[in-house]
């Protein structure tokens, strides 16, 4: 599968290197053409499979693109993506809108009765918004054994079919307990566990950790 | 130990009800003295213990209180109940400030910059406040094993000593996993988890679910 990846952080390129590994050919995306982190993840790719370019190029090469910009500016990224290359396509937001600038633990740029993933839904209509994967650090995104024991990941968004193939890619890194939960509004209880998440991380001394929901069966 | 609970909703019953089987003295208290819900749980606990005043009634009782009042209108009832009876005090806030005014699931009336039990902290500052519990549904609060396996319930505050005796408490209620997230400002991170609470609730459609956090030990 073609993936386009926009941004190029921790996030990006955890991202972008499981799935080279995984076979898919992978695009990372930022402001420039030559950006240096894109470029270095390449270099450390060591795969023809991994490439770089603009947002617009990574959007475009696409067949399904991971939005891994910080959330505050996320908005700004995508539109520089370009609505004409995210029509119809899948977009798995795994972004966060923290703000370190009040101190830490980071507060939200949006919490409550709206979510990043609302917003780019409605200013990308023609995209496939699916918002997961925000609840947990880079490295288990793609490794979820790293974590002991049964542990959950999370879905969300308006169109099945996309929400299908997100958990497809899921199952590939490994996850096996995941939950729908519905449309993409569910995305603001999945943005604001950051706000316990960040509270435990301090706690634990450690960002190697992950909810599990018990419950009657 | 002689306990004060304010509100008389299913919390307020829920928690009173199981103090007095563990041997506490409960005071139930609301607007009026003579209040019908308050009367039919005094009534149905059939013990000399359980007895029911005003809010001030219940917080001058109180060794420790509880606020069980919808969150919305807790700093109203707490001002009631007065700052003179809660001075020096244990109050355990379990509240949660939902708003289910715009549809389901609800919002919350405070987020993100700021707490339920921060304002009651601010308000307060004779009081040792302390959050706990509200991130479960009543039933589960007073027994934990009604939820299969391990899981997990929160206690934060400013006061060493009072968390100490909300703990002793949790164990009494059947707590095994207590983890102390510091000091009142993580009442943030407890209460936000009800945005992803109540979406966890609809797709259960149970509320007898609690999260377990999975680490490297």
């Amino acid at each position: 599968m073609r993936i386009g990846i926009l941004g190029t952080g921790t996030v990006g390129s955890t991202l972008g290197t499981k799935l080279v590994q995984l076979g898919h050919e992978v695009k990372m995306g930022s402001r420039s053409t030559n950006n240096e982190k894109a470029a270095e993840w390449v270099r450390n790719s060591h795969s023809s499979k991994a490439t770089q370019g603009t947002f617009s190029d990574a959007a475009s090469f696409g067949e399904l693109v991971f939005n891994c910009t910080p959330g505050a500016v996320s908005l700004e990224a995508l539109e520089m993506a370009g609505p004409q290359n995210l029509r119809g396509k899948v977009l798995v937001d795994v972004a966060n809108v923290l703000d370190f600038s009040k101190g830490m633990p980071p507060t939200l740029t949006v919490a409550n009765t709206d979510s990043l993933a609302e917003q780019i839904q409605r200013t990308f209509p023609d995209a496939k918004v699916v918002k997961s994967l925000n609840t947990v650090a880079a490295e288990i995104m793609v490794d979820p054994q790293m974590v002991p024991g049964d542990h959950d990941v999370f879905v969300c968004g308006n169109d099945a079919e996309a929400k299908n193939q997100v958990k497809k890619i899921l199952g590939e890194f490994g996850w096996k307990n995941i939950t729908d939960l519905g449309d993409i509004s569910s995305a603001r209880g999945l943005e604001m566990w950051l706000a316990l998440w960040w509270r435990l991380r301090m706690y634990f001394q450690s960002r190697i950790f992950n909810l599990h929901l018990q419950r009657q069966s």
